[in-house]
């Protein structure tokens, strides 16, 4: 199976983004995190971009506060499938995350998730949701996954019952 | 290959979701287009989204405006990736659109696209480099329309001068 | 007396709902309460919809946050009036609930309160005043709710001199 | 059948108020219609308000730009379900018209629906489906809008293929 | 002199509008305090306010949050300037308590100052600025408030150093 | 009678601020208008502030746009009433004018109007209601300006029916 | 003298950043500039960055529109000063450009202008107050720019009356 | 070296500020700083920025909030590059203090920088920016602290996995 790459702009957005990797854990998707600065690392990001083929990754997930540069210079340098969380922010709250991230000129495009947590659980389902197109096993879980969801729902409904 | 569902809540977004289509023709990337109101055909889209998979689509690209249900609930019937394109509405500009597909809940993810024109050509894109994760020649497509539009960028500097 | 539905979209919506249920309580209206996720249960969404009328129930008050679905998807399976109440989210603060609720395309409308515990509280006064146009005893309990209210106001004034 | 009040607070909203008359007549509701300026004529405003339900009115459809204070003074001032439309304004979009309407404070609801023309179409029918709670003939012909709206939409996909 | 009324909608404003009766009281500058809710006491705010020249006002200060309509109810009741206090709220901070203050139609205006409670201080500087164009004693203690602010902010310099 | 201030940055303001001049024309109060932009005239705007009160102004309207800093600097420079009057702005609508001139720190208020033309032609109302304390024909006028604004407003329903 | 880098990230950034080229010529400022697009030229971003000291660039002025990532891909690149202009947006008008521009992370700082047209003319002459510290001058011609304003803002008045 | 002024409104500033001075100090640039409000000490802040080149500064950075007229009236009244900080408010985060400094008309430029601390930190690296342009050991030292920033950043990363 192909890996997912889970990148973030500094350790500071680890709290959001280990949800990333707690639900690819949970979905047996195998993956490898990275940390890799826009602004402090750009050669390390354009040279990321450019070798995630080759490193045999298959999605990147890219999370990212403020003005978030990350996102859309990694799909600058890949042909990847990048998908975005934008990180909530002390002072905007990730307006200014998500307005980085998701308005992208035409011609490089940034699969952009939710704000925060509900973002990052989003992006590690939508990495899975790619790779299941062509593994047949991984759509088996991420069936039961929403099964399992759908199920706690209902029972939730009893419980407030 | 796989096709992608190009689906939009009104007709009166087909001047933003034909640059869908566009883009996706010049990629040779089968498609279909429907129009499948969120609000007036709440049980068409169940069924679509139901039945997608089974129809031999591999992703689907939904536009919607205003208090855009269509994205989020196709997310909701089926496991295929659903990347969303906020349309621009005359009131807000589109900010409702956005926050209305990207804002999503943990559990069912809609990759967004930025508001409006760019939005739906890079919705294209993105739905390419998701099917060329397995179709070298659409890779080789993709690969050649990023040479093609960084070849146009280097010319327009050029004309500037 | 024709019940009312309390709809929320995952228990978490409880603290601002219960609100709902006790003014609907202190009125003496009937109700039932349901969990209901527009994404995760979207098939007992359309269904409960589609039966709310022979269900007894006169009206139907929603509450959910983000890209807040349920108001919108309920209206669209059902005739009755369907009240919004948009929940306070972590990072927008609800500002994405209320656009999600309140901006509906024209042909199927939510009537939508405020973000919070002051549109919760209100959506069960306005489901009262659609009650009580067929109920004169109702309308005189929802007229004393707002007598006692009013002389509360007054009586705050003194307390203030 | 009981009337419907529209009233808006300047003849410069009629051109979005006339929505809401348009699809009343078509569902063949009664209604008045009137100007009362919440600023210019508040005494007026208080009067209609107390007098509506004598006048045999059974909902209030109230639209108003800016700081909108009618459709909340008109709820201060009757029983009957107030309904406001959010006019769209020249520097704001009518953003400041949305929030003026649907932040009341606990006490005192007002349902209130989409900025501008979708906005009106749907006070129209939101009061439809008030009143049709006790009017199995409205409810015919609301359900007949229904359906034909939804046949609209579906012959409009035909067009577009 | 002529007095201050400092007015608000409900007793949860007294926090902040407590600061305008301090300011007002440190200028030597009679006032009444009243709370009128808009919404819960329509009657008693437009008798207050036609009685307000009457009964020896000379501005008005209104504070209210949300939907705030207290301070422009009262300006369409008198002829004395109204000065709004926007009061920060729990959801949208007092955005919409400033749109629903300051955004009047052309005909009643509302002076409006900044959210939360360096508005409620600027609130009483502004009447004591009206009252004091023909009260020089007044003038000269505003003046010496000005001395003393500018005097504290030079000597907040020395104690940074 | 004590004149009316009406300054603006620049004479692209003018076509809002004409409105100003315009609406205290009609009420027969004397005014002076002037050119000061607070970042090319900081000097002048000084001056004109500290001399304020000895060239007989009693109140002064300043408009306004962009990050504006007329209103607050000459608020900064003078013990009398000023009233701002936000500019509309062509990228942001003038949210950016409204913020520069309401959000004043505590110490130095300004009485702010609405955005664009209401808040010009509200600016010269106010500063009319601050003169009309003392000059009882000026009250009398302004009243007559409410009446025949009322008038109008009534008049215009029955052109709508 | 050191020249200064004009970049956009687009031809049709043009009309905006010609105000900066023209500002540039009126202070004998020379310049360079250049087409370069981060998100489909990213090598030649991260060239242009590293080398510009070595091109004879003593200050970089960048525009860019919606996920605006040219001025901070710059700054990234770079120890030279760079000032970004946030072009004005067909959907969010700009506020995407500006906080995308404006937001960066501690460490790589842009010196952000306002949106569209006046920013443009600020940024030539930014650069012009940065080159003019080590150039007595450009220092005169600066002086003689602002005097030459103010001498215009002065005269505008005149001509107002 | 020239010197850099570090400029605030307030002592409550200098919480943020003092993240400038901290930056400036471990650059080895020398400062001063000062308290100037822009409202409660107009004068000085003229006399100020009139004397700021002859007091041996090549840089000011000015920080302020709310309707943050400090940096804009600086650059008015001198030719130094001016940076501007927007200090993050208790009721719009800081929004209000962005738009007031970077929305300056043509002109008259401020540098702006991020909300808050990143803004503050950048402020003063902006300023070592400029002055290293004549300095190279000031470019060294940057440089110095531009790799050991990424170092730290890669470091991050292995901390992390």
């Amino acid at each position: 199976m192909q890996k997912v790459a889970v990148v973030m702009g500094s350790t500071s957005d680890w709290p959001t983004m280990q949800q990333v990797t707690a639900q690819l854990t949970s979905l047996a998707i195998p993956y490898e995190k990275r940390v890799i600065s826009a602004h402090r690392m750009p050669d390390e990001l354009a040279d990321f971009g450019k070798q995630a083929v080759a490193l045999g990754f298959g999605a990147i997930i890219a999370g990212a506060g403020g003005a978030a540069h990350l996102p859309g210079m990694l799909a600058a340098n890949t042909l990847l499938p990048v998908i975005g969380v934008p990180i909530k922010t002390r002072t905007l709250n990730g307006v200014d995350s998500l307005l980085s991230i998701v308005q992208m000129p035409g011609g490089v495009p940034v699969g952009t998730m939710a704000i925060g947590d509900a973002g990052a659980v989003n992006a590690a389902l939508f990495a899975a949701a790619i790779l299941a197109l062509n593994d047949s096993e991984l759509a088996d879980r991420l069936q039961a996954f929403r099964d399992a969801q759908t199920k706690r729902a209902k029972e939730s409904e009893a419980a407030l019952q």
